[in-house]
C-alpha cells in the first residue's frame, strides 16, 4: 500500500477527530488552535474523575508529562487505561525524559504502556531508549541522524512509532528485524522558536492517527502513515509561514494560518523519503 | 428602559472593572487578553486561599470548570460564595456539562447557586436544562435554535439569564411567565476555529454585568441587557476581524485588534432582534 | 565599570541560557516565546519531585505566584533552595503582593531568601516594602516616581536589586548608605494592555542575569547592570512594536518580534539614566 498522503490528509478533514491533551500548560492554547486549524476538536481535562470518562468519548489521546501535577498524571494513567481497553490510538511526548528522576520514572512507565506513537526531539528519544542524558528540557541537544539507531531499538522494545523531530526528521517503525524509516524534510529554522511547534506535532499525530480508523474500528492507514502524515503537514505549513515572516512572533500566526489552508493535495509535494533497513545489532557487548 | 449598547460599553470603558477569571488554563491568557482590550483588568487565581478573598475585591467573577483541580474547584466555591453575599454578578460557563458525570454535578451544583449569567453553547445550555446528552467538549453538536426552550427552561429554574452562543447567538431572561428573548447575529465563521471565542465571551459578560453597577450597587442597566452588549461587541468584533484576515491564526489577532477599536457608538450597529414571548408550557406529561 | 549594554546583550546571545520559570499559567506561553526570541531557552515544570532537580540545570530562576498551586509553591521552595545553594541568579515577581493575606505571605518569605532582582509594578514593590496596600491584582495604581523610597528601602532590607515597571522604570541597588539608580525610558502605551507583558520581563532579566556569569561562577557583570539592560531590550521592543501597529492583539505579536530582531549594538540607543544617591532616611519616627 503507497503512501499517499492526500488522502490521509482527507480523511482527517472528513473525521474532524475529537483529541484529548493531557499536555503541559504552557503550550495548551497553541496545541488547541493547532487542532482547531485541521479541522479537530481539542479537549484538556486534568482531574483524574473526568480523564478516564471522557477518553472513552476522544477519538485519540495524546499524553505531555511537561508541566504536570499529581492530578494530571492520575488523570493520565485513567486515560491511558481506557485507549488500551478500547484500542484507541495515543501518543506519547516524552518531554524532558532523561533530565529528572520523577519525570523520568513516570514516562518510562508511560512508554510501556502500549502507545501508539512516541514523539519526541532527539535527546528525548535517546534518553528514553537509554542511550543519552536527555536535553535541557525542552530543546534538544542531539541531532536526528545521531540518535536513529536509540530511535529503532525504541520502536522495537516498545512496539510504538517513533517520531524524532529535527531539522529532517525521523519515523520509525519495526517489525520482526524489519525497520521501516521514514525522513521528512521542509519546515523553518524559526519552528523551534516558537513555544509548542514540537508538543503541538504530537496532538496533530493523534488527530492523524485518529482520522485513519473507521467507525467500525477497521484501520485505513498504518500508525506509520498517519504518523508521516502528521509531520509532513506540519513541515509544510512551516515553510509557507517562513516565506512571510521574518520574526517568531508573525511566524506563529502563520503558521496556524498555513495550517488551515493546507489542502489536501497540497500534501503530495512533501519532502518525505521512505527505506527500508535492516534492524541494525544493538548489542553492546 | 430601551436597549442602548453604546451607553451599555459608555459605561464599561468607564468603570474599567476588575474581573476575577477562575476558567480553564488553555483559554487564560486569551480571555486576558479580550479583558484588556476592552480597558477592563483581569485576574487570575486558582489557591483556595487567595479565591475568596481576591472576590471582595472583584467586580465581576467568571467560572468555568474546563480544566479544573481540585484546588481550583475550592477557588470557585470560594468566590461565589462571596460573590453572592456581596450581591456580586458571576458568570457561569457550563464547558462540557453532561459529557462526563464528575464535571456535570459540580456545574449543577454551581448552576443553583445563584449566576447571574449561564453563557454556553447550544449543547451545554441544552445539557444543564437536562434535554440533552452534552457535546463532545467545547464544540457544540446542537444548533441554538434546537435549544431556545431548554435556554428558556433553564433561565426559570435559576433565574439566571441564559446566553446561548452560535450562529446567531441567543440571550433569554425568563420573569413569571414572560419571556424576553434576543438574538445577535454577526460574528465569522472562524470565530469556532480560534480557542478561548467562546470561554473569553464569558468573561467579557462579567464585565459589562460589573460596569452596569454604580459604587453604591445601583444597577444602571440590568443583567440581561449587559449580556446583549456582550455578546454584540463580540460579533461586531468578529465580524471586523474577518474582513481583513483569511486564517484562524491571524483572525485570531485581528478579533483583540478589533475588540480595542471598537468605539461605543459602533455598538448601535449591532444586528439585534429583541421579542417577548409567553413561557411555552415545558411539561413532559 | 561603564553600562556596556551591548556587551550584556552579546553575553546573553552566546549564553543561550537555560531558565526555569515557575510562573503562572496565564503568561507561561507567553514568557516562553519571550525568552525564545532572545535566544534562551524555557522551561516550565510545577511538580515539586522535578523543580528542585532542574534548577541544578538551569542557569537562572524565575518564581511569579500568580496563580500557584499547594504543588507549585513546594516547587518554588525547592528551586530557590538550590538556586541559594549553588549561587544561581533567580528573580521574584511578587505579583499581588499586599491584596490577599496567603498570597502575601507566601511572597514575603521568598523575598527574605536572597532573591537577585526583584521586579514589579509600583503599586506590588510599595505592598512588599511595608508602604503600600497593592494594587488590585496584575495592574498598577501607584506611580513608578510614588513609589522609589519604598524600591530603595526594599534593596536595602532584602539585598536585592529592586526594579519598578512603569511608564519609566526604575532599577534599584542599594549598598551601605549609597544608592545605583538607574532609570528606563521608551516603551509603548500598548505593553500594559497585553497580558504578561511584566511577567515575561522577569524572565528575561533572570535570563540576563544567568548570561553574565561565566562558567566557572566569575561575574561578568553586576546583576544591576543585566537589570537594566533587560528593561533596555524590553523598552526598544515595545517602541519598536508599538510603529507598526495600532492595536494589542498585533503589537504583541510584533513585540516577540523585535525582541527577536534586536541586535546588541541596537541596545546603545536604549534611554537609560543612571545615579547615585545617598540612602534617604526611612525613619518614620
Amino acid at each position: 500500500m503507497a503512501l499517499d498522503l492526500p488522502a490521509l490528509n482527507a480523511r482527517l478533514h472528513a473525521a474532524a477527530p475529537l483529541i484529548q491533551n493531557i499536555t503541559n500548560t504552557v503550550v495548551q492554547q497553541f496545541s488547541a488552535n493547532v487542532l482547531l486549524a485541521v479541522g479537530a476538536a481539542p479537549a484538556m481535562l486534568d482531574h483524574e474523575a473526568d480523564a478516564g470518562q471522557f477518553a472513552r468519548l476522544a477519538n485519540g489521546i495524546l499524553i505531555n508529562f511537561g508541566t504536570a501535577t499529581n492530578q494530571q498524571l492520575l488523570a493520565a494513567d485513567a486515560a491511558i487505561r481506557v485507549a488500551n481497553q478500547m484500542g484507541k490510538p495515543w501518543v506519547l511526548d516524552p518531554v524532558s525524559v532523561g533530565v529528572i528522576d520523577f519525570r523520568t520514572t513516570r514516562i518510562q512507565q508511560a512508554a510501556e504502556c502500549h502507545p501508539s506513537v512516541i514523539r519526541g526531539n532527539a535527546s528525548e528519544i535517546a534518553a528514553l531508549a537509554g542511550q543519552g542524558a536527555g536535553g535541557r528540557g525542552v530543546d534538544s541537544t542531539d541531532e536526528v541522524d545521531a540518535v536513529l539507531v536509540a530511535a529503532m531499538s525504541l520502536a522495537q522494545s516498545t512496539g510504538a512509532v517513533v517520531a524524532v523531530s529535527g531539522a529532517r526528521d525521523a519515523i520509525v517503525e519495526v517489525s520482526d528485524s524489519t525497520v521501516r524509516l521514514a525522513r521528512v524534510g521542509g519546515g523553518h529554522p524559526l519552528m523551534p522558536r516558537v513555544i509548542g511547534t514540537g508538543c503541538s506535532l504530537g496532538s496533530l499525530t493523534a488527530a492523524y492517527l485518529a482520522a485513519q480508523r473507521a467507525p467500525d474500528g477497521r484501520r485505513l492507514a498504518s500508525d506509520f502513515d498517519a504518523t508521516i502524515a502528521a509531520h509532513a503537514h506540519f513541515k509544510l505549513a512551516g515553510e509557507a509561514a517562513g516565506k512571510t515572516t521574518s520574526g517568531p512572533g508573525s511566524f506563529a500566526v502563520a503558521f496556524v494560518d498555513a495550517l488551515y489552508a493546507l489542502q489536501s493535495a497540497d500534501l503530495a509535494r512533501a519532502d518525505v523519503h521512505l527505506e527500508i533497513r535492516e534492524m541494525p545489532d544493538t548489542c553492546g557487548l
